[in-house]
């Protein structure tokens, strides 16, 4: 460094410069190119909508520019001959604090860019995640907006999204569980209860499966547990399982089979002695 | 450095000084001058309000003028010859305990930064974040004060906030559950519940959506309840759930349609035997 | 390192220390300075007891002396040509196991400096935090002092404080639930209910809003849940709140309106087959 | 390095390029052999599935090849005589950030590494993990897909696995407990259940083994519990059981032996006095 | 390092041995008067125990000591030429496995230091920490032996020490709830057991305040609740509450007031249809 | 480096690489020997299984042969002259990504090496652990395999066990408690009961200690509860436990001894007023 | 290193080679000498046990030999004049990935060191810890063994003990809690169970304080609750405790005082209206 004014020190500089600026505007074409044709190539082969693979493409080719101009930076000054140590150092300890406190910011970024590639969640989608249920009105980068079913919107960092449970991905399940007395003869409930069933699934065009009687779930403290399982189009669950309950009740009442009420036996204690 | 009282090491200094000073100064006043057009650019794309962008305008302008002035410190130093390798080990372990021990800080600022920039949470909103419920009274950058329902002023560092619950973007709904007993028509409780839900649509403007019955929701222990689900106006939802509560529960007594007590059955032992 | 005993290094080791020393007194200067108008700027601008901003004042000058001792030192040991590799090497792995275990400490102060700063927590306050609810007896930078109601005094680390709960900062509410039974008329008991409101209004300066009846806040097993709400002077609720239920007990009892124990309805198991 | 332009050095630069060249390729067909070997071998060896194979086959081979590549450039760029250590400060300050906040994601292709070569989970299985319940639908490197039997498809990331319980490895369990009165001979309620017991194992074919009656497995508030084990096919359990519990309510109805509901003494007060 | 035998090296060496000799001699004397000056001080001013003062005297004593030494042994190594490099790197290795695995017992230290500074315990207090009740034992830099009330000795590393409850530090609360029938008079309970407050604060010089009668807290669901409140000498607290409670209960029977069992209404089903 | 293509450099070279063999082969050769004396050693003193001490005899050589290639090779690039700087941070950057993700991996590995060194966990051992209980299958050092007793197999990576419950080392306990009535004497059915465990004793000899009756372990709200103790064979607990349960249910019918019901007194309120 | 051949170097290296084994030997001799020096000094002061303090000499002297051989080996490398540079940077890969991996054996055996010197668990201890409770069979240094007394051995990492609760040591707390009912006089009751109380206390040779009769403990919904505090050996606080309920019960029930069932207050629906 002592030679700091001599002329083949500069040229050496200006050389080294321009052999820098060369491999930066190549590395970052080519690199470009790369980022953008592997995306263009997803597009084809997994059918994504475009706005999504957009984003995705966006957010490559920004994070490849700003490491490359951050190397570029860094090796030009040290170029210039200047001490790079204490670059290091400030670098370092600024990047310690930085990347202990924003290492959440990343994370949430790096979660994002995988439910949007994985295609783990989409808008209209009835999803729960993060503890929070509802239909998701946008998917960002950094967070995630879920309108809960009492209306609240709910901001959720991609970081707290770990199990997605994505309620709009095929058939769901309508599922209830009728109890009817000690008393009543199971044979003559089932029978009942799959008359029932058969029915419904005969005027809902919303049911795809079943639904059927499968049997004798529990014996309850009071009463015989019957299950009752069927498929029904994504979002119609609830609806049907309402007319299952309704049709189920009336059926039963009118074959005479009770729903019971709790029972307990009662001891006197005057007898007893 | 044996050399340290050359001249030509002086003039080397002294130039080096002059174009370490010169860039900083270029440096500051772009980056300063990029910091502010993207905010300005900012304003009037998303319509923020004027506050909040210059709150985030001048913390991204101060973060990069400390991290600015911390680098030129450093490169200064080394160019006077000192020996730069104690300020690193110093600055190390120091910046390792304060990492450590501030990283919350860190975090609350990036944390609020976002809050700010995403419009998650405005003054005057009804928010639940970070396990506390109430009105939005100051968002800043490392502490947002919400003041809770009973009172109580909240004072929540911003890194405790990850799921924000913004109950105050849009309608709410209004949704309550009646129950009747085994023996009532499910089908005139139902019809005597829409027409209370007609009516009181029709009386109150606070209503936006319903409400209205949805059907058998549940086959309690002694009761089969009925849902009726409504929208209503931002923040009415509880006045109109009252408001329901007391017609339904007027309109079935009249009636004749019982909201059933907990029912149980006895079983004399004596007779059993 | 060969030429330690030649005049020319000495003079230039001389040359040196007197230039970091004179360095060193003007940063000290310069940036205790800085501090002490920082802070009684702020006790113009932001109202502040004189104490609160001495401590922090006294805490921010000697966080700052202390690194710059540090520095000053190790740039010493340097210039005596002495290896600094050593210590680099001795701080870090000394620096490492403390920075780990004493982390706690930096994150007390740090969190302790932001609670005195922003005035969070004051003396006499009645707050919870970190789990425990009382009176503040004292809040240092390491430690919050907060004596229970049950006379037990809670010394917290203020690490262990993140959601502050201050319930000394403005009104607080009153709130009552009361329960009346399904048979009652929901009307008379609401216009009987807020006839005590009123009174008790009109009697209690500590009353600073309502008490209203809200109307019909549920329909319980037994009960029709009617709410009253109002505001009071802060820490007067509990009075209010006692007093309200005691007239209200005494205004239905008058009118003959039932607070309903819990019901049941009986079925008898011989007549019922 | 004041000899830039100096022959030699551009001599001896290229030599070492091409060397390095060199090595890099002979290392990288070496490595990439020794993995696809191993990984033929692995096949034959545990009789894996192909598709399987080739996937963690894939995998290693990429991991490895970016590894080297990685380390083939930044050697390169250090033979072109362009100073080295700002790039390692630019990447320490940049892997440390990425470091923390991809930390996720690197544990997620590690646990979803062993997950397939320790063939824990297939898809069609029937598992517990991670919390979420159902039939494994794909199994990835990044993310397990798992339908729920409500019809819900969960994305689990990988990470999020830890225990995995899967229930279609073998014949599982069919157990019921079955509650008979106090006043019930208990040898002769075992010797009834013990035949349905064994009439149904004679019926069906999807027991492989038992079902036996264990004997008292609790003496409850109202109740003697006794228990009755078996084994079935993979998935029949559930049937099974249901079956053996209305084919044990039957009979112990038949032998007139009760189920008891929950019995109670009643004392009179009056006469207690 | 050519010059290895050369005497001018081995002199420099020598010089800088008893240089370095004497500096660590200063500095140890230096360091420990000062220690020692701040903790006699400390012990003036506040109060202290001389035993408690004294541990924490030799304490730090001691940490400085080592920390010295460590420093010294690294750079004396340095000084006899050797490559100082490897002891970075072992030092750093090792470092790091102990920094984890040992940052608890740093912890430990860390926390008894400021407990017993901060004289947030001392022996034979009653405190809660770390989930633990009970009478303390001994107070140790590493951990804190307390006996619970039950006889079992718990040892609690003084990491584990968050919040501590000290319940020996003043008056102590004594209260208690008692419920009164809906059908009796508000006003005299009220009077009758104010009468019993007045008597028992005569009576026992261990009440320091109180006990009033507060009012009616709540209105439970088959009686009325009204609180007495008072404070006692530490310690004395639960056997006041004990001799409230007897005079109370006795004071009640005599005035006919009851002290009600749960109630319930029977609705016979039989009538209601 | 200027003189690279000098042939003493080369010779240099050579000589070094020659060196650096050797001492790899010596040290690799000794490492080997001293592992694989210390594990037959081992195997001698500690009595343990071939198989189980030839798993970890090949894991420790396995390691150790893998760190002594990792540092032959980073050597050798050394002494070829390369930069090995890039590889420093290369190393570094890749090190810490997958040092933080894949710590899991070598945590279950040392978790894994000492479940089996020290003899935690045998196949068909039944053991508790990670919230997972059953017979076990397989012991890996990556995973455990656990039959659950539902018939689920449950893959545990090593690290998740911390606590290991084992029981099948040694005699368990057969304990049951038996309620009698307020009324009966508590003397006699001690009497009847221990007459119950000393006949059972002398029938089942999988039973080892006891079964005795223990005394009064607690006053229920309806019953005094009798505890009986006693010691059986490994996994034979349940079986007595239910038999004991058996014989003390007819020994206490048979002595008119009761198992009492719930007990509640019944307070009519038309009496009370 | 261009005169890598030079004899000058290699005399000098041999120098240094054993000038680095004079300094070995002395400081482990040294080492050594004062750590086995300071346990058999601490053996005699603080009278421990000779195998509890051999085990922690010994593994004080494993340790300070590991790592003074650790250091001599990486010394005498970079005297060989190989490149130290690659060994620092696989270390630090190797020691980062095992570092992590690996704390818990570190923690492990710190937490065992104290465990053992501060003597809070011996054999045969009943202690809980990590949330198992039973006798300790063996304390070892990285794990430590409690039997269960349902007879299962647990083992736990010494890393899972924080607080460790020791029942062994010192006399245990006797404690029963009697309810009497609301129209027993308490005075009366007190008395007889203070006889009871006198009266064992006198045949047990086992009770060491008490058992006293406290006083109302609380009054709960159909009872008095009055409770007896005493002091036993330890291990004998169950057995005196269940004497205590029977000998308590059998009193009562001699001198006509209830232990009363839970009551209910019936209100007739029909006649209230």
């Amino acid at each position: 460094m002592a030679d700091f004014l001599d002329i083949s020190t500069l040229l050496e500089g200006a050389l080294r410069i321009i052999l820098l600026l060369i491999v930066f505007l190549i590395v970052r074409a080519v690199g470009k190119n790369i980022i953008n044709r592997s995306f263009s190539r997803m597009k084809e082969q997994k059918n994504m909508q475009p706005g999504r693979v957009q984003t995705l493409n966006k957010l490559s080719v920004s994070v490849f520019s700003y490491v490359l101009i951050f190397i570029f930076f860094t090796i030009l000054i040290g170029i210039f001959g200047l001490e790079i140590a204490p670059l290091i150092a400030g670098a370092g300890v600024v990047g310690l604090a930085i990347g202990f406190g924003a290492q959440g910011l990343v994370s949430d970024v790096v979660t994002g860019f995988f439910i949007l590639l994985e295609k783990q969640i989409d808008v209209e989608d009835y999803v729960s995640a993060a503890g929070v249920g509802g239909v998701v009105e946008e998917v960002g980068l950094r967070t995630t907006q879920i309108r809960g079913f009492d209306g609240t919107l709910h901001f959720i960092p991609n970081r707290n999204i770990s199990n997605v449970d994505n309620h709009s991905r095929g058939n769901m399940r309508a599922m209830i569980d009728i109890g009817i007395s000690y008393d009543d003869n199971i044979d003559e409930a089932v029978r009942v209860l799959q008359d029932v069933c058969d029915q419904l699934a005969a005027e809902e065009p919303a049911i795809k499966e079943g639904p059927d009687v499968l049997g004798v779930q529990g014996i309850g403290e009071s009463d015989v547990v019957i299950r009752i399982l069927g498929k029904t189009e994504n979002m119609e669950q609830w609806g049907i399982e309402r007319k299952l309950r309704k049709a189920c009740k009336e059926a039963l009442d009118k074959n005479g089979i009770d729903i019971p009420y709790p029972h307990q036996v009662y001891v006197d204690k005057r007898q007893e002695q």
